[in-house]
């Protein structure tokens, strides 16, 4: 690097753009494809595949000139924008994912032009965080005094949420020494239609992946209430201590929701952190007609959920609350000299977000659920929740009706099925069913996902989508049962 | 809930705009206003107090029914705008906290309308974070058989880097067995200069706190080599396990950057994992005049980096690479049946990002990279990080040479400094500068932030702005000198 002393303003270079009006003029242009997007997202295919021409382009090397901004969007449009799995697709049901919304484009752009690091500090946007938080808090059922924060996704809620179970059950000391330092092996609970998030967590979290033990389900695919009782009383036996049930609300595969009531029972009585995974189900709570099947989730010491999903945040947003606000802040705070609070200045903040999670440097993402919430109310969303149970269940009824389709589940906002006309050979119906949705997704019409129930391949329908009606419900239907027998008749 | 049928596509709501036109006039006004904000910039201050009657007004309870966009927005305006650390200012000095670019608004605006889950999937967005990772193997001295995947912050990028360590060191039956089935306690090795990102992460992987060995620092706040080679030695003694040592690339209290050959050679005769986090020094690698102050990187097992801080991406993006893709795999992958990767349809892609961190559902970060990179292209930015380089060497000389100001060090993009008018009161210097900073902060002209060097309240300017000049540096030292004469005179 050059001794010298810069050479002054005139040669310095900045990230701005040299022609504002000329930036102006493509931005404007930009957001109209943006929104234009959202507007006519209903002419488009919901998936198609990535062409091989594509793949390669992406894969050139590293750009060391500038291509300049016209150039770089014109490659976004050829390369990126088809080849999207485009879940704000009226007719996208895949996994769980949210379709986000027009405003939320404005959100996000209002977010990036002011660009807020919201680790602390006395600054709004933690006010806007904690505000947030407190109508969440409010929402469901806990008090002004629990602890939370936003994060990226439920993944990362679920796991916040049981390293603080962990260092409530076994202890600061514990944790400070590290985990070899416990003589007895712990055990969490959760039920075997869990999300695979909670292994990763009880790992990351060196409990040992086979801590967690995972609960047969019922017939609804709930935690078996009498093969965990079972089970805990096993491990204390067998010289293990319990740590935690984590119950759900809503399974990824089935939409179950665990007898929530009865978990937070049974952790009170045999003194276990009680967590609910409520990534999509969390928010029945919004609905006074649906909140009663996840009633309980108020009790449990620590919930997760996503506001990507049935809130239609933009990605990420996700939250985490605990009623232990001095265990959640223990688990996380660790003393830096650069981060020490003043009693004056941007270092005077109270709240150090820092110290409830694993970032430190955090984007502003309350903003976008704070403009959202306040633009269209609680209701609304309650509304549009309450609109995707009663189209699955139309869903379910239409399948029920249907001579050759199999209903396999319907729970909340998912239902899985499969293509089982009369007579098919039921040994041949998963490598049918399989088929059957590669061809209706290469049609680009409906993107339905697929998951394994009972040993048989299921199309999984998850409506979180404020765009589908019951016209796409019944487009699906006739898709399914159309492609099915043209597979059929080739057997 | 309703058991009817939903009553058609009529009454069914959808959280779209019922007037398009009146909505994309609403966006393009807010838009100007965004790309206004960054233009105008230098004109606000970089920070003031949040009053009272605001904090009121961010309390209030849960907006049931909609308030309407128009009116958001305007509470944003009135609430929120005035009073955020304005980082994206050219004097916004604090902690390491990038600016932003306005191409970057517009990034994150088509980032919300597509609004992907980048999950995995068969996706182009899964082929845009590849290549972007690619990219960073490419500048970075790693193989393209390298891993690695795109987070929210270096925090979470060292998280993974030690999870990946741990998995690897002590082994993936450990793992799954918990770390109470380790027969010996483990040792990880970083500066006492390091970053509390690393002390959460051996907490939270249940390594211990304690684990964590802070070894002493030279006197340019580099690990003191001899110290970690005895300490390890000493741990091995006592019958502990070393793991990993975690060099510094950039620390954020003064920018040291340890030795990182040195480290490289002695994990490699040790048989140690070699963890760099490099927040922002890591990027030193993009400038050839700067990369051998990191001379040494390219060997670590793994390394963190923010794309956030000296790369302006908009809040939040950072990396983590690994050199053992099936290590890092292995520590994060866990089955799940709707998971499942299919031959063909959106199932088939063969990246599951999933797999390699903590997150399920993930933004589509990878597209605001992918456009800066290839619009900008890699050496403006190389360009910006060795202005800022030579603007903080400027700032030192100014220093040096001002009789009443103290120079405590200067790495990098780095300052840490006092007001020390000759004959003030050693003891009462720490107090003087907390009260001269409080007061520049309440100016709102400049925002460095502050640490603690040596036990002496130090100003600490950290320059990751492409929007500074000389001029404001200049600004600075008068400011800093004016306000320090006004409160020495007090005295």
């Amino acid at each position: 690097m050059g001794t010298n002393e810069p050479k002054g303003q005139l040669k310095e270079e900045t990230l701005d753009p040299v022609d504002w009006v000329e930036f102006g003029t493509f931005a404007h242009k930009l957001l109209d494809e943006a929104i234009g997007y959202a507007r006519l997202i209903r002419q488009r295919r919901v998936w198609r595949g990535v062409p091989e021409h594509v793949r390669t382009a992406l894969r050139e090397a590293a750009p060391e000139e500038p291509q300049g901004a016209e150039s770089a969007y014109e490659d976004f449009r050829r390369l990126v924008l088809p080849y999207t799995y485009a879940n704000v697709h009226p007719r996208a049901w895949g996994w769980v994912i949210g379709v986000g919304t027009p405003q939320g484009i404005l959100h996000e752009t209002l977010a990036a032009a002011i660009n807020c690091n919201v680790f602390g500090a006395e600054q709004s946007p933690v006010y806007v965080e904690e505000q947030v938080l407190s109508w969440f808090k409010q929402k469901l059922g806990y008090s002004p005094q629990a602890s939370g924060i936003l994060v990226s996704g439920a993944s990362t809620a679920n796991l916040i949420g049981l390293a603080v179970a962990r260092a409530a059950m076994v202890g600061n000391a514990a944790v400070r020494k590290g985990l070899q330092s416990l003589d007895k092996p712990v055990a969490l609970y959760c039920s075997e239609e869990a999300h695979n998030s909670l292994a990763k967590a009880a790992t990351l979290l060196g409990l040992g992946t086979n801590s967690l033990r995972r609960i047969a389900v019922d017939n609804k695919f709930r935690i078996s209430i009498p093969d965990l009782l079972s089970r805990i009383s096993h491990d204390r036996q067998i010289g293990c201590t319990p740590l935690c049930v984590v119950g759900n609300a809503g399974t990824v595969n089935t939409g179950a929701i665990d007898d929530l009531q009865e978990l937070a029972a049974i952790c009170e009585r045999e003194r276990l952190w009680f967590h609910v995974d409520g990534a999509f189900g969390a928010l029945l709570k919004l609905s006074p007609s649906l909140a009663p099947l996840v009633s309980g989730l108020e009790r449990a010491d620590s919930v997760a959920f996503d506001l990507h999903k049935w809130m239609h945040m933009p990605y990420d947003a996700a939250c985490i609350l605990t009623r232990h606000a001095e265990q959640h802040r223990s688990a996380f705070s660790s003393a830096a000299s650069y981060l020490e609070k003043h009693s004056r200045g941007i270092g005077s903040g109270n709240t150090l977000f820092a110290e409830y999670g694993i970032e430190t440097s955090r984007p502003f993402r309350a903003l976008k659920i704070w403009l959202a919430l306040k633009e269209n109310g609680f209701a609304r969303y309650a509304r549009i929740i309450e609109q995707n149970v009663a189209q699955a269940q139309s869903l379910a009824e239409k399948i029920t009706e249907h001579p050759e389709l199999r209903l396999l589940s319907s729970n909340l906002n998912i239902v899985c099925f499969q293509y089982a006309p009369p007579g098919f050979a039921e040994s041949r119906l998963s490598e049918l069913n399989r088929e059957l949705l590669f061809r209706l997704h290469e049609s680009g019409k409906a993107a339905p996902s697929y998951t394994t129930l009972d040993g048989r391949f299921a199309i999984r329908v998850a409506i979180t989508n404020h765009r589908t009606t019951t016209e796409d419900i019944k487009l699906l239907v006739e898709e399914v049962a159309r492609i099915g027998a043209q597979l059929a008749i080739l057997e």
